[in-house]
């Protein structure tokens, strides 16, 4: 399977024609695109342009509604509850997070929650927000049940992934992580790679660990027991329960706290939403005095993680947000790397949008 | 090594009047002997009474200062940070725990950074603290330099627990857990129990994976490299980087935040406190509307987890909090398990405080 290098303006610029094709108003058009750009400018790969085809698919059965409009339904001077009425994850997060950032501007702090929502891209694009305005920001969703807990066999949690950033530099603290042991986007490489599993990554419907990745997504998608396991595995002697936990405060955070779905309740039926739920929070870290002094010694201490002795004297030592802000350089620079089968997948959008792709794009650019 | 079951009012008793003993008055006294004996309850025997030694020693060793008092030094409607002068880290923690109770029952929300505090005990007391007034509850505390971050080979991060808890039938959502795999009381256990340590709990001063608790507790303890690993041990396909991750955002909430020391510039000299760092967060969940639904959701929601497929039908599905409020009914009734270690240590402290230990128990009480 081959990749091309596609420039980050052309890219960028097919993306938002082909979601204002979807029917998205323009400044909609352009949230979802700078949501995947970044994901794929970080090296991303599974939540970046790959993901357009998903996307498409969840308009055209009506799960994802291009029509919706997130609506606030409760508010005090630090919190929203926002029903998301099914729209694109994407525009509902940018719209809570937005409020988010202005309400911790004005009261120091705030907590922004969300229900009824889709896939909303990466959480580290929202924590990435708030930090680009010098502020604390914090991201959680939940998702379809793919995580098995601690001594069940069945998939009841999601993929439940927390983001938090702080500026810093001469990179800020970027930490986008799911709960999960890996991401479900990792069994899907290795069983293109034909590679056996880690063991402590995935049991079958029989609650045994499996090293096929096949077999691990065919449990996730049958829900029919099986899954992923959460960071720690599914032993508590390491730490299992631990993972477990960071999921359970991600599903209490983004659906107790919206009076939304759970995990184990998100649905995949044509004409209905996901039902997904996130969370933002976002800190003015001027609640605790002096931003900069902050900023200064999160900087100091950094970089005294990235010097301390490594374990092999080949192997860099690397911060939260280090390699992303590395990567980011190179592609806006070289261009983007596009699997050759999400370029298809664009080619045929195309023809359903009446768009022409090539028109985009340089000549050669999309061929290998 | 043998283990005697003490009733708890008696214990309490002899706690209050040592620690009374040791110079703090009566309601600081009281709160240090509740921190202590809620862990011996709750079946955290590291964090219980047989601390009351090392509280000893920092006394006599003036790292901990009987007569600090913890000192607002920045405030907001939504915040504060406190100098807690190296004080007694309970006493200081309670402090700080009730005035962000006190902002959030005011403002919503709040959060309360701590510096120059000493060890606090559990996290979890001051999660549930919260928790018991309504709300929700977060604590983070670092700790001395034990974790080794990836593909580092020296301590750098703390124990930095974090700990979570909300309301919910018939047990709270409880959660408190090391973002190490292990604690380093489990290495303790281990040594004394002369067993192997699993793969991805520790490595040695070289960096390399080692089995030898011993040699992992000297290398915790020379500070020339070596020690435990973060959840997800040192392997990144194992998440090694996430736990990483939320040692982190512990560090960045605790110490960044509080303007005091990271774990790697806490001190162990006799004359100076530690430097601990702790945090405090807590939300009332009128903010996000119905306080009850969402109680009443989250215990749903616990309540499928519970009932999920097993892995073994033999195997009980916990929820976190689970096992300690069982624990906590038991041991209220029974009497809680002390190590006979550590009945002679309250014993030797008797004697340098004048106290009659016999006197606080039944007779037999004291023996096997």
């Amino acid at each position: 399977m081959g990749y091309v290098k596609l420039q980050e303006p052309h890219l960028r610029a097919f993306c938002q024609d082909a979601f204002e094709g979807f029917g998205f108003d323009r400044e909609e058009a352009r949230i979802i695109t700078d949501v995947l750009l970044l994901a794929d400018l970080y090296g991303i790969e599974s939540h970046g342009v790959q993901r357009l085809v998903r996307y498409h698919q969840g308009i055209m059965k009506k799960s994802i509604r291009v029509d919706a409009k997130p609506e606030i339904v409760f508010e005090t001077p630090v919190s929203a509850v926002i029903d998301g009425h099914s729209g694109m994850g994407q525009v509902i997060g940018y719209f809570a997070n937005q409020l988010a950032i202005e309400k911790a501007k004005a009261a120091g702090m705030a907590f922004v929650t969300v229900r009824n929502s889709n896939h909303y891209g990466i959480a580290g694009y929202y924590s990435k927000m708030a930090c680009d305005a010098g502020l604390i920001g914090i991201s959680m969703t939940n998702s379809e049940s793919i995580a098995v807990h601690t001594n069940a066999r069945q998939a009841v949690l999601g993929s439940n992934p927390i983001a938090f950033a702080m500026p810093a530099d001469p990179y800020p603290f970027w930490f986008d992580a799911a709960t999960t042991v890996v991401p479900r986007g990792k069994l899907e490489v290795y069983k293109k790679a034909d590679k056996p599993l880690q063991e402590g990554w995935a049991i079958d419907e029989e609650g045994h660990v499996t090293d096929s990745a096949d077999r691990a997504l065919q449990c996730i998608i049958n829900k029919n027991g099986g899954g992923i396991l959460p960071l720690g595995g599914n032993r508590e002697e390491m730490g299992s329960h631990k993972g477990y936990g960071f999921s359970m405060i991600c599903e209490i955070l983004c659906a107790i706290a919206s009076g939304g779905a759970t995990s184990n309740h998100h649905v995949r039926k044509p004409g209905e939403g996901a039902g997904t739920c996130h969370s933002f929070v976002v800190i003015d870290p001027k609640i605790f005095g002096n931003p900069q002094e902050m900023k200064d010694s999160l900087s100091v201490f950094m970089q005294e993680l990235r010097d301390a002795k490594r374990a092999d004297e080949q192997v860099q030592i690397y911060t939260h947000g280090e390699k992303e802000a590395i990567r980011y350089q190179e592609k806006l620079k070289n261009g983007i790397d596009v699997n050759e089968n999400t370029v298809k997948e664009m080619q045929d959008l195309c023809h359903d949008l009446s768009m022409d792709l090539a028109s985009y794009f340089d000549e050669g650019e999309l061929l290998k």
